[in-house]
């Protein structure tokens, strides 16, 4: 009975000792982000001073320069550029579409060219359609209906599912590898639906690849709005023998240099333990790349500047990673693993903020059992603030790279629904962010990595052993 | 041993088989609401064809008339109207107002008159300007330094809350009782801060009353944008003497002849018992009331459709109420529930949307502890779609004066952190209405409506007995 009655004590009130201190850490941080937060100021100068930045651009970097040089005024212990070479793919003239219905009879859709497509010729590509609800469809239709002809992948995003990345998800594969596909049964070319669940006149730009396809084989690859898609396979069912037209110029240079920008508060104690806390700072260049993702990068800066005006000595090195490159090459996180595999860095914990500026719900974690279970006792102090997401998932593609046993990754996890009707477009834009919605999200990781400093990782060394 | 296997049985057991029919249910519901919901259209419709609904307007009239219209389409078992008299107050000319710093030296701010403020003199008011905190401040200037001056309320909405209501309530006292309590000290007019957390240029409306002070008394009180009352805050630091000048042309008629709209669903075994889900009809005059509450109402009538549309036979009786006049009266809600009470009729629950068309967080009740504690027993059904609060508080205007022993009154709680950005402003509109968003909340209350009506609230009787 006595042990019980011990037991029970020490489970009510060794937390609540804890939480009290805990409680009042995340209040303060929460309060400081909400009242006196730079993260949407930040983002201001990123989205409207600089805009869109394409890995390679100028625009990227002068992003480079702006971060670091913010960095720079936040005495933080040290802050630098991490060189890493990057693809340069640009654009060039505006892409011009339309549908014939016949000669001389043409309605003009917005597209835009997949990154790292290759340009039509320059007359552009005329020719007939074949509509497809996937990559898998190319086989049973076979060389013979597709050779010559415009392959178009129209398998929009399913809306039932609650996260809209799952419905993203099942729909990327016709992006990323549609033209590569198609060019295997001699398309002429490739035109996918954009990834967004709203029908509108936006097109949706993204990541694509031609694999081990021979330059000479690579077909031109593009984006059309859901409103030009509809139309599309509207049009093809009353006549298949509709012809489409697009012309795009867009063109793959040599890698140049870029840079990731970091920045560190020393740890006072485990110094040489590592906590990673990033976004990306390479956009799209279609909107600002104000959500995706301007906000997680202006959210990491947050981070560490929160955690220093409250007053909270990490044990830990914190360190906030802007990487470069993530939308086309991810060149960035690689580059930045590898150095720290090569210097013997000890990472125990990295968070990305990748999926846009939104009120947060929570964070989805890729660690061991033990750590999950550690990060779900914590979410009693989250309760205030709405945050009840908690679960294993996906992390972040930028941090991916550092995976190692007993490390924690973590991805923030902002509410989904409006993401992908800006992702990768034009109405990527600050406007388009709520400030409060981004400061919630700062003030989250920033109790998120308050707590795994103080409480440490749960090495993997540990669990085994 | 036995025992207690048997109870672990039966616990786990029990939800289960329940479970599964009503995992489904709620599946059905949220499948059809995201892929074919009626709530967006409806609300473009409300939204962009008909605009504000001012009660006694010409537009309330025409939501009338549409709702109505739509309901007779649905094949419920009874759509009506019921009549009620609302106040009609007209704003008129719009408002104009300015900072004059000296004689000829002027700066125009926006403002827009509260609603139910009297109009300044046809040649507007001109006079220096007391700023205070609240209402509080005014015994301690008292007449001396009130008499002939304006009012300005300028306590900003506290950012540091995480609800925004909750921010929303600790200031709005300034809009409704300001002009009332700063006429007792004969003050010129009342300008207030508006309830808004954004720095902006959009001056947000909202009732105000005069309370019992005489018709002779009363001064005119309008609402400034939130960047106009910094600016005339820091430019009162600078000379306490500028002064400041409105003009508004606002009146209040005779009340006129409107109707609350009302469809339901008869109950197959417990007909007399009836369920209530609804919003408000009119918004105010500004914006068209997307959020506030064109939103609610096209949510609440989506929920007796969806509930039709998936094969659910309700046991008690659904209906939707579209109240009229919550803004400026409440006579709607207020009608509603004297009829009720009239007739006898046995109300066991009230669901009312009336926080905007946000992504949905979940719900607050204010009901019985028994009452609470079964609906917190469904949370695990809603964990899927991300619905997570569950908690005892305030409901609904409209559905309030139905309130007695017993009865279960809930509202839907969305995302706050958008909300007080539109509220009763310009630019609560339709293009910040995010279809999905809005299509999650119709389903969470109609799988809320569901497992009430099919599990029954728990009557005050049994809890007492």
């Amino acid at each position: 009975m006595r042990t019980i009655l011990l037991l029970i004590l020490l489970a009510v009130s060794a937390p609540i000792v804890a939480q009290s201190e805990d409680e009042k850490q995340l209040r303060a941080i929460y309060d400081m982000a909400l009242t006196n937060g730079k993260a949407y100021d930040w983002l201001n100068h990123l989205s409207n001073q600089i805009g869109g930045r394409l890995s390679g651009s100028v625009q990227a970097q002068q992003a480079v320069d702006y971060t670091k040089g913010q960095l720079d005024s936040l005495g933080l212990d040290r802050v630098w550029l991490q060189p890493v070479m990057v693809p340069k793919w640009v654009r060039g003239t505006p892409e011009f579409a339309y549908i014939e219905t016949k000669p001389g009879l043409t309605t003009n859709v917005p597209i835009c060219a997949l990154g790292g497509s290759v340009a039509t010729p320059e007359g552009g590509v005329k020719a007939k359609v074949v509509e497809v609800q996937g990559i898998e469809d190319l086989e049973k239709l076979g060389r013979e209906k597709i050779e010559g002809n415009i392959v178009f992948y129209n398998r929009p995003m399913d809306p039932k599912l609650i996260s809209t990345f799952a419905s993203y998800s099942g729909c990327v594969d016709q992006r990323y590898s549609g033209a590569a596909e198609a060019g295997k049964y001699g398309a002429a070319g490739v035109i996918v639906r954009s990834m967004t669940l709203r029908l509108d006149d936006y097109p949706h730009t993204g990541s694509m690849a031609y694999g081990d396809t021979p330059v000479a084989n690579r077909v031109p690859a593009a984006a059309i709005s859901t409103q030009g898609a509809e139309l599309l396979s509207t049009t093809l069912k009353l006549n298949p023998d509709i012809k489409f037209y697009f012309k795009q110029s867009c063109k793959q240079f040599d890698d140049v240099e870029s840079f990731n920008v970091i920045g560190e508060i020393r740890g006072t104690t485990h110094p040489n333990e590592i906590m990673v806390i990033g976004g990306h700072l390479d956009s799209w260049d279609l909107g600002d790349g104000s959500h995706d993702d301007g906000a997680g990068c202006v959210q990491s800066m947050d981070v560490l500047r929160l955690l220093k005006e409250t007053g909270y000595k990490p044990k830990r090195t914190l360190r906030v990673v802007l990487f470069m490159n993530e939308e086309n090459g991810l060149r960035g996180g690689n580059k930045y693993a590898e150095v720290a595999r090569n210097k013997n860095e000890k990472h125990v914990f990295a968070l990305e903020s990748d999926a846009g500026g939104f009120t947060p719900r929570g964070f989805s974690f890729d660690c061991s059992e033990e750590n999950l279970a550690q990060v779900q006792s914590w979410k009693g102090l989250f309760e205030p603030y709405l945050i009840h997401m908690f679960v294993k998932g996906y992390s972040g593609a930028d941090i991916g790279p550092l995976k190692h046993e007993g490390l924690v990754l973590a991805g923030l996890r902002p509410d989904s629904q409006r993401y992908f009707d800006h992702h990768h477009a034009e109405n990527d834009t600050f406007e388009h962010v709520n400030k409060r919605e981004l400061e919630l999200g700062t003030a989250t990781m920033a109790s998120l990595v308050y707590l795994m400093d103080k409480y440490g990782t749960i090495p993997d060394t540990k669990i085994k052993g």
